[in-house]
């Protein structure tokens, strides 16, 4: 066996000492699409039909047609994606840097939070909190903020009455605390979206959305099993599909663990 | 700094130490797709539609709808897609042990053999001679066959004539040997699909589809970038999207390598 530390890795992954982790919701045609008031165009839900099935167009395969919208389900957020993001030249899902796709995880447990208020709100002094408990977040994590909202199914996922969504995210000043001072790649959340459900309210609105992609970074929505993973010690991989031009993509989101 | 050695690797993912390599072809409407022969069912090609993009559709935002069929571009092929792997319950997409998704790569370089036998098969004596100068394959390896196929565009890279496409591939007792002397987890390749072009005509038509998944082990094809990786060392993460009872899907796959 090589020292090489990659082959350490390999010897850890098959031994079961680092355990991959699944933070991916399924993707079909009951995955909940984030649903945009009029004027604004939605997006449509995933679909999927039979191209052959052990039949006369495949006797020996089965494959599908699959179509969906580019945010739909666990999904990637791109720079591009926004208007404060677009002029970045690395900033479409075929552009993006690969070295930023793989990176520590900062997870922020404030699932019992979201539970008690719908509408909770991420604060820098919340955040602050966290790290006095568990050290400083490092320049290049991805922080990802665990809400249990995955546990939710149909319309509590949505959560949405008369005045809209109530689904828990972050402040402006918590994503501006985590650009200025702790320089983070990506944010990530259980919720469909980004931002806070009443983000579009806001005096900047969509904060998430609008100074995460303006300093060209990255954004995750809808991860599941964030609940598995430790505060700080996992490895996240998130890449996203290479679609030229693309402004995000479904996509399948890991993390390595020690176990 | 942690002990922790995920944390070294994120130490040296940041540090440049440990780099990402995407290989991964964009995925657009001009991305090569395997043509079947009559009677048989064929794909569609990739296609993106604008949902919105900074209009009034979506004032700050640009997003697209995105249809293709699962073995488009970079794909997985998952056990479920062959008749002799459709029994598996762990075989599809949503279902497989994302365990196997993340491990150790021998990239076997038959790029000069290729160039010059279009139809080159890869057969045992050539994998023992791989093993005798680089080290024998380890149990869970992923297994990628280098061609520089890549490297070809439009009909060059189906490369068919009257008679078929020609292209490299696996023979049938390269398949078993890797499958029943080393138990490797997946098979890649720079080509369209897992097999030979000419694999419909052999005793056991397409192998690497018949005995791999009928193994319950994975396929990768349409790979990039197989010469930026050493013969061994590299890690391959190769994650497909969660599809309700997928065969497979396009995916973004990456390698981490030491620089
Ligand atoms: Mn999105
Ligand atoms: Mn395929």
């Amino acid at each position: 066996m090589s020292a090489n530390s990659l082959m350490q890795l390999a010897g850890q992954l098959s031994s079961g000492a680092v355990k991959v982790v699944d933070l991916t919701q399924v993707l079909g045609p009951d995955t909940p699409v984030i649903q945009l008031p009029e004027p604004f165009a939605n997006s449509p839900a995933f679909k999927s039909e039979v191209i052959s099935e052990f039949d006369d167009g495949g006797p020996a395969w089965y494959w599908n047609q699959i179509s969906c919208g580019e945010h739909t389900g666990t999904h990637f957020d791109a720079p591009g994606h926004w208007i404060s993001g677009k002029e970045y030249n690395d900033g479409t899902t075929d552009t993006i840097d690969v070295n930023n796709l793989v990176g520590p995880a900062c997870v922020m447990d404030f699932s019992k939070e979201s539970a008690e208020n719908n509408d909770f709100l991420l604060e820098p002094e919340h955040i602050k909190a966290w790290e006095a408990e568990h050290g400083s977040i490092e320049a290049g994590s991805w922080v990802l903020m665990r809400t249990d909202w995955s546990k939710r199914e149909g319309a509590d996922f949505l959560n949405a009455d008369e005045n809209g969504p109530h689904t828990p995210g972050p402040s402006e000043a918590a994503i501006k605390y985590l650009l200025e001072e702790r320089n983070i790649m990506g944010w990530g959340v259980e919720t469909v979206g980004t931002d806070a459900g009443a983000a579009g309210g806001f005096e900047t609105p969509f904060p998430a959305h609008t100074l995460m992609h303006g300093a060209n970074k990255y954004g995750l929505a809808s991860l599941n099993n964030l609940d598995q993973l430790p505060p700080k010690g996992a490895i996240i991989i998130a890449p996203p599909l290479k679609i030229e031009n693309g402004s995000g993509s479904p996509l399948r989101v890991l993390a390595l663990v020690e176990s």
